[in-house]
C-alpha cells in the first residue's frame, strides 16, 4: 500500500504525502494540500503538499549545488545509481501501481507494466548515457580552406544544468523517468512537478531514487496546483532546460519560458490510413490496440482512422466486432475500458460524440456513461466539419473517415495541427514509402498503430504536437550542451603513424 | 559601386535599395524608406525599403510554397547552386565590400575578406549538408529489453520549414551566410532581416544567390526598422526556426517566441587568462588582434585580460607598445581602428571609460574621440566594482584586471553573465587541461584569442550568450528534425550474409 | 586520340605508352612492351612498358617519400587537387573513352560515361574525406567501471602508407579511381597497376593526376605482365594496403600478402529472385540491363535469374523479347553486346552454354560467336547440375533456373561460393524484407538490378566475393589506421560549462 | 581449486583437464595431452587435451550451426548472457586466478585483478554492442551527383561467422575475453585456442559461459601443441576471422591466412621519451610500473628509456632507487618479479643482458638468475649497436638510451620494426603535442607509462606491432561485415514532415 513498508517516510497523515526536498521528504510550510481524485469513485483518494514559491526556490538552489558536484562524478558511477534506482523501482513494483490504478484508473495489470518497463528504461538509459557522453569530437582545423592543422578542438557534451521535468497524467511513472533519467546521467540535476492525478505514484517512484543512494538536492519532487506554481516553476530563472509531456499548455509554457532548450510533447491526432490492399484483420487489431487501450488516453493513440471506401464497410465491421469483446469496468478488474481521468475530460469526450451525432455521423454502438466510465464508441461516416475530425479526444471514442483516395487521406492528416505519428497499412512496399514520405508527423508506422516505444527510438512530434526529438539518445543529447578545448599549437603539426 | 552592374535591379534610385521578394526586386508599398548612416562621416549613406507587415506575410506566403518544393530537390542539386551563390559572391566582392566599409567602417581589407570567407563557408556548408542530410539512422528494436527484431525503423533529418535569420551589423554577409547556407542545403526556405547598417551590403549579397538562380520565394530578405517589424517577424506563425546574432535583444526574442528551435548567439565578455609562465609576446599580439580587431566590435573580442600579478607589469607594457603602433583612421585607408557604429556606441564606450577612471583605474592611453572615432585604450587596474569589470563594450577599449591566483581568473569569468569563449595563456599541459575544464563558457582557446573559425569548429554561447550550437555541421543539424518511417514486419527477421 | 595533344607526354613511338614513376614519363630499361589486343579486331592495338623489379623498388621508394610529405599537407589542399584532377578527366574525357573502345570493346557511350562518372567520384571522394579524416573522436576515461576522468584520449584516422591499387579489365578507369581518389585525399601514396586491357586508358587517367600538379612519387604506375611482377609486387614489403578487383587471383593473392589491410572483390554470382506478385515488366527490363549490360561483364550483372514456376514463363517470353531487340556488333558504333574481352574468356563462355545445352538446358536464342562477338542467349530450365547454374560466365549468356518455392531460391543463392549482391522482384514489403534478411549476400535490391552505385552506398562482397567493404566513405576508413594520443593528467577533471 | 566445486566437470584426472566441445566437457580421441610447466617450479603443473584434427573440425562444424541461430538472437538476449557469464567469472575469481599463479607466476593479488576486469570487459562489450549493432545507416541516394532519391539503403553490421581466439600466455583470461566477448556479442561463433601456458585458466573461464547457458558449439575450446594443430586451425576453411595476440608467429599466420580480417597484436618496443622540464619522480615511478610489472611481460610495457642527457644521471638514480625496492620471488607471495615464463625465455632474456655488457653497457644492478627468475636490471649507457636497443626482452630488464636531443628519440622510436605505443614525459603542452604527432606508434601517451586501457580506448598495433584496431568498440566492429538492403522505388519520393 501506498505511503507503508519502505515508502513510509513519505507518509504525512493518511492517504496524505509529503515532497522531496534536498533529499528529505517534508511537509510544506503552506500546511495546505491538493487533492487526488479517484477518477473511478469521483472521491478524493489521496492529498500532496500544496507547495509554496519560497519551497520551489530553495529545491532550485540546492539543485544548483548539487548539479555542480554531480557533474564532477564519473560517468560509470552515475549509471551505477541510475542501475540501482532501476532495481529499486522493480523491486517495489507493486505499491507503485496500485497508486495508478487509483490515481488514475490505469488497469491493474498495465500499471505494473508502466512501472516494470520503467526500470528497463532507466537502465538502458544509464548505459547509453555512458557511451554519448563519454565520447565526443576531436576535430581539426586543415579541414577548412586556408588552415593549417594548427587547432585542435576537443568538443564534448556537457550537462545544462537543471531539468524541471513535467509528465502528464497518463504516465505518470513512465514520462516521469524518460526525462529523469536523461537528465541525470548526462549530468543535471531535476525538479520533477507530477501531475496532480499521478502525483503519488511519481513521488514513490522518486522514492526510488531516494533509496538509491542519490545525492540530497539532486533531484527533488514539488507539488501543488499546476494554477499556482506553474508559472513561477516554468519561468524560474534557475531553469536551464524544459521537460515537459502533456497538453496546450506546452504552448504557453514555450512562450513564455526563457531562453532555454525545451523537449515539448503536446497533443496528437494520429491517423490510420487503410488502404484497399491491407490485411484487414491486422488493421482491426491493430485499430483496437491502437485506439481503445487505456480507454484512448494515449498521446499515440490511433484517434482518427482514414480508410478507403471500398474497405471502409469491412472494416468497421471487424472493429465493431472487436469492439463489442473490450471489457468495461474498474481498473481494479483489470477492465480494458475505465474511467477516464476527470469528470471535465469525460465531459468534453461526450460534446465531441454528440456534436458528431448531430452533424449526422453513425455511432456505431450506443453511447453510454456512468460518472467518469465511457463505453468505447466506434464513430463512423465522419466528415470534415465534426469537430472529432480534428480534436484529440482522449477517452475511448474513435472517428472513422471514409476517404475517396489515398491523397484525401493523407491531406487530412497533414491538415491537422498536430504532426506527432501516423499509420499506414498497405502490404505494397512502394505505396508504403510513399505515403510514408508524404505524411507530414514526426513518426510513420508502416503496418502498426503508432506507439512510442521501443525506447530508444526517435520519438517526436512536430507542428503544435511539440519541439525537441525523444527516444533515449536524443533526450539524453537534448539535455546537454556543447564544451570545447581548442590546443592552438605555434605551428601546424601532422600525426604520423 | 554598389547598385551598379550586375546589381542594378537592386537600385530604386540614388543610393536607395529595393527589398527582394518572391524573386524580385521590389520597392515597398509604404514609400518610405529607412536611412544607413555612414559611421565615419555620420551623414546618410543609403536608404532601404521600410517593409510593411503586408509584404512581410507575402515573404512568408511564398516561402511557404517554395519551401515544399525545394524539400523535394536532390542534395546534389541544392549544393550545386550553393556553390554558384558562393561563386558569385567571390566574383563580385569588391562592389560589397565597399558598401561594408561605408555601412559599418570595416577596414577595407577585413572587408574583402569577410565576403571571400563567406563563399568558402557557402561552399563547405553545401558538401557538409549532402553528406549529414543524405544519411540517418537504422534502427532495430531488439536491442531494447523484451523486443524481437521487427520494427525497423529509418530516421533521417528533413528540413524545418521557414528560417528567420538576423544577423548583426558587424558581419552583415558572413554572418547572414553563415545562416542561409545551412538553412538552405537543409531544405529550408529563409527569411532574412538584415541590419539595418550592414543593409546594403546584406542585400547585394542576396542577389549573389539570386543570380546563382534559386527559386522564388525561397530566399527573401525584408528591411525595415526593428522597431516596426522586428517582434511580427520573430513571433510571425510562419517562422520555424530562428537563427539571431546581436545583443540583448536575443532574450526578449527568446521570451516572445513560439515553440520554434532557435540558434542565438547575444553577447560576450571573453576572458583573457595569463598565466605566469606564458609566452607572454604570444599573449601581447593575441590580445591585440583579440582586444582591438575591428575595433573591438566582435563578439569574441577578448573583452577582460585577467593577469596574474607577477606578470602584469611585463604584459601591459608589453600590450602598451603594440597599442601605440595601432593606426586610427578611416576604412577606406584600411587603418586597425575605425570609428564605430553609431554615436550611440561611442556614447556607450566613453561611459565605460569614464566610469572605471572615475573609480580608480589607470588609462594607459590618454582617451580620445572625435565623432565615432575612438583611440584604443588599454585600461589597467580595473577592480570588479568597475562597470568595464563585467559589461560588453564592443569598442576600442579593454579592462585588464590583476589576480593573486588563478581561481580568482577563473571565478571571475564564471561569475560573468555571459559564457561564450575565453582564453588561457600557459605552458603547461596540466593547467590548460584543468583551467579549460574549470572555465564555464562554450569555448576555451589554449593560448590564443577567441575565434568563432574554423568555420567547421563548434561554436557556443552560454547561459546569457546564447543557445543552439553554431559551427556548420550543428547550424545544419539545428535546422532540421528527425523524421522515422518504421517498418513493423509480422514477425521477426534478423539480417544474414 | 591517345598519346597525342595534352597526353603527348606518354606516348613512346606510335602505339606505344611509357610508364609513370616519380612524377615522369618513362621507357622501361627492359626495352620489352607488353602487346595490349583490341578485343574486336583481335590485333595487337597498343604496347605498354614490361617494367622490371627495379622500376617497381625505385617506384615504392619514391611513394614513400612523397607519402611523409603528402600525410603533412592539409587536407583542403589535398581536396583541392583532387578537384582538379577530377575537372582534367572531365575535360580530357574524349580521347579516354576512345581508349576504352579500343582496348576492352565498351560501347562509345558508356565509355564516356565510365570516364565523366569517374570525375564525379573523385571530387565526392575528396569532400567525404575532408570529413572523414578531418573529425576524429575525443575519448574520455571514465566512461569503463573504476576510472576517474584523467585520461583523455585524441584518435584520429591516419594513412597506411602506401596503397596498391588493382583495377579490373572492365572498368579500367572508374574502378581505379575508385581505389586512388580514396587513397590519396587519406594521405596515402598510390602504386597502381593497371589490367592490360585497359592499360592505355589507365595511363591517360593517370595523366590527369599529373595535370593536376599531385607531387612527384605519390603516384605511379607500372605496367607488365602480371605474371611477371604480379607476385613482385602483392608481396612488396614497401606495400602498406592492397586494392584489388578481379577475379580468383584475389584469393591467392590474400594468401601471399603479409599483415596488411585488403580490399578485394573478386567474383560474384548475383541472383534475380522473382516472385510471383512481381511486376513482370519492370522484372524483364532490369534483367536486359543488369544481365546484359556490357556484354555481361560486369561484378554485378545478373548472373542467374531464380523465377517462380508459376510466372516463368511469363517471364521468358518478356525477357526474350527484349534479347531479340538488343544490338550486336562493334564498340565504335555504341552496339549494346560487343565483343567480349579476349578469345580465352570467348571461349569459357561458349564452354558453359554446350555443358548447359548437353545437359538439356533450353538455349532461347540460338548460339552465335564471331571472333569474340558472342550472341546474347537467355538458357532456361537451368538445372543445378550445369556448371552455368554455379560459375560466372563474365559474358551476355545469362540462365534461368524455375524454382518451385522462394526457399528454394535463396537456398540456391546462398549455396554459391560467391556472396557479392542478389536482387529480389515483388511488391509484398513483408517478402521483401524476409528475403532481403535470408539472402546471404553483401547487398540485396528490392526491385532493382545489382548495381555498385550510387558510390557512396556500402559495397561488399562476402565469402569468395571479397573482404572490405567498399563505397566511398568505407574505401578512405580502410585506407587508413586509428592513431591517438593520451593526454594523462595528474588527477580527475570534469569539464564544466 | 583448480577442477573442483563448479569446476569439477573440466577434470579428466588430477591436474589433468578437458577441453570444451559442443558444449560439453571432452577427452580427446588422441589419449594424448600436454604438460603445462609451472614457471616457479619448472615442474609439470597440469595436463590438457592434445586435440585431434577430428576433433578441431568438429568444433567448427558445431560453431558453424551454432552461429547461424545465435546470429537470430535478439541483441538484449545475447547481451544478457554476457552479464551472466562476467558474473559468473567474478563469482569464481578464486580458482582461476589460483591456476594463473601456477601456470603463468603471475602474482596472486593481480592474477584476482586480471578475473575482475575481465567481468566488467564482459560486461561493457555486451552493452557496447547493443548500441553498435542495433544502428546502422540509413542512406539515400540524392547525395552522389545525377542522382534522385529513389534508392534508399538500410546497412547494418552483421556476424562474420565463425573467430578464432589465440590469446598470449600473459593475460589467458584477460585478452580471452576481450576477443570471445566481442566476438559473441556482435553474432559470431568462437573457437578458442589458449596458450599452453594459460590453458588451464582459460578452461576455467570458459566454464563461466557454459554456466551462463550459452547454447552449445557457439564458443568451444582446444588445447594441444601450437606445432601440431596450430596451421590447422589458422588456416581452416571455416574461420572467418583470426584474433591473434603474441609474438612473431602473428606474422607467419597473417601469410598464411586466407581472406579473413584478421586482428593481430604482436611485439612491441614503447619507448619513454623524457624531456628536460619533465617531473621526474613521476617519470621514475611510470618507468618501474610500465617497465617491471609482471616483470616486464607485458606487450605495453616500457621496453626502452630515451632520456635526455642533462636529466639522464638523476632519472636513473631515482629509477634505481626504486628498482632497488622491488620485492622479487614468488607469485604466491606477492612478489613484484616472479619467474619468467619459460626456460627458453629466461635464456633469451640472459642473452640480451649478456649481448649488452659485452658491447659496454652499463648493468645498474648485479645480473641474477635462479631458474626462470631474473632479480631487474637497468641496463644504461645502452647503444643503437647492442641487441636490446631494437628486441623485445619480455623480462624485468629496461635498456636506458641517453640522448642528445628529442628528434634523436624520436628517431629511435621511429625506427623500431614495432609501432604498438610510446610515451613522452613533459610538461610542455606544445612539445607534447609536436612529439606525440611525430611517433609513428599507434598509440601515445603523455605523462604516463603505455597501457592498453581503458578498454573502450582504441588501441593499435602499426608495422609489425600489428593489424585490426582494438577497445572494445573497434573490436566489435572488426568482427562484423556491412550487409546492406536497397529499397528501389519506382520513382523520387522525398520525406515531408
Amino acid at each position: 500500500m501506498a505511503g507503508t513498508g519502505v515508502f513510509e517516510d513519505l507518509a504525512a497523515g493518511e492517504d496524505t504525502f509529503k515532497f522531496y526536498s534536498e533529499g528529505k521528504w517534508q511537509e510544506s510550510a503552506s500546511k495546505k494540500t491538493v487533492n487526488v481524485v479517484n477518477p473511478s469513485t469521483q472521491k478524493v483518494q489521496y492529498k500532496v503538499q500544496a507547495c509554496t514559491q519560497d519551497e520551489v526556490n530553495a529545491v532550485f538552489a540546492s539543485a544548483k549545488v548539487a548539479q555542480k558536484a554531480w557533474a564532477k562524478t564519473p560517468l560509470w558511477k552515475r549509471a551505477e545509481l541510475l542501475h540501482k534506482a532501476a532495481a529499486m523501482l522493480k523491486e517495489h513494483k507493486t505499491p507503485i501501481a496500485a497508486a495508478l490504478v487509483k490515481e488514475i484508473a490505469k488497469p491493474a495489470k498495465d500499471a505494473v507494466t508502466e512501472v516494470v518497463r520503467s526500470g528497463d528504461l532507466i537502465s538502458y538509459c544509464a548505459e547509453e548515457g555512458v557511451r554519448l557522453l563519454g565520447e565526443g569530437k576531436f576535430i581539426m582545423s586543415d579541414s577548412f580552406p586556408g588552415t593549417d592543422r594548427n587547432k585542435l578542438c576537443l568538443a564534448s557534451k556537457i550537462p545544462l544544468g537543471t531539468v524541471l521535468c513535467i509528465p502528464p497524467f497518463n504516465y505518470p511513472v513512465n514520462l516521469a523517468v524518460s526525462k529523469i533519467a536523461p537528465a541525470l546521467i548526462a549530468g543535471n540535476a531535476v525538479v520533477l512537478k507530477p501531475p496532480t492525478q499521478g502525483a503519488v505514484s511519481g513521488l514513490h517512484m522518486v522514492h526510488c531514487f531516494h533509496l538509491a543512494g542519490f545525492p540530497p538536492g539532486l533531484l527533488s519532487c514539488v507539488t501543488g496546483k499546476g494554477s499556482e506554481i506553474g508559472d513561477f516553476l516554468t519561468t524560474h530563472p534557475s531553469v536551464n532546460c524544459i521537460s515537459f509531456t502533456g497538453g496546450d499548455t506546452g504552448i504557453s509554457i514555450a512562450r513564455k519560458a526563457g531562453m532555454v532548450p525545451m523537449q515539448m510533447e503536446l497533443g496528437g491526432k494520429d491517423a490510420c490510413i487503410v488502404l484497399e490492399d491491407a490485411d484487414l484483420d491486422l488493421v482491426a487489431a491493430n485499430i483496437i490496440k491502437g485506439g481503445f487501450s487505456y480507454s484512448g488516453q494515449r498521446c499515440t493513440a490511433i484517434k482518427v482512422v482514414l480508410v478507403l471506401e471500398s474497405v471502409a464497410d469491412k472494416l468497421v465491421e471487424l472493429v465493431n466486432a472487436k469492439v463489442a469483446k473490450l471489457s468495461v469496468g474498474m481498473p481494479e478488474d483489470d477492465a480494458q475500458i475505465t474511467p477516464v481521468v476527470t469528470e471535465s475530460s469525460a465531459n468534453f469526450i461526450e460534446g465531441l460524440v454528440k456534436d458528431a451525432e448531430t452533424k449526422g455521423a453513425t455511432l456505431c454502438q450506443a453511447y453510454k456513461r456512468e460518472g467518469n466510465l465511457i463505453w468505447p464508441v466506434l464513430i463512423d461516416h465522419v466528415k470534415p466539419e465534426m469537430r472529432i475530425a480534428w480534436e484529440e479526444p482522449f477517452g475511448p471514442i474513435l472517428p472513422v473517415i471514409r476517404v475517396k483516395t489515398v491523397e484525401e487521406a493523407i491531406h487530412h492528416c497533414n491538415a491537422s495541427q498536430f504532426g506527432l505519428q501516423g499509420c499506414i497499412f498497405t502490404q505494397d512496399i512502394n505505396k508504403a514509402m510513399f505515403i510514408s514520405d508524404a505524411m507530414e508527423t514526426g513518426t510513420v508506422q508502416i503496418n502498426s498503430a503508432p506507439a512510442r516505444g521501443p525506447d530508444h527510438f526517435p520519438f517526436q512530434g512536430i507542428r503544435d504536437s511539440g519541439i525537441g526529438t525523444q527516444g533515449i539518445p536524443n533526450s539524453i543529447l537534448l539535455m546537454t550542451k556543447t564544451k570545447s578545448t581548442v590546443i592552438n599549437l605555434p605551428s601546424a603539426s601532422y600525426t604520423m603513424g
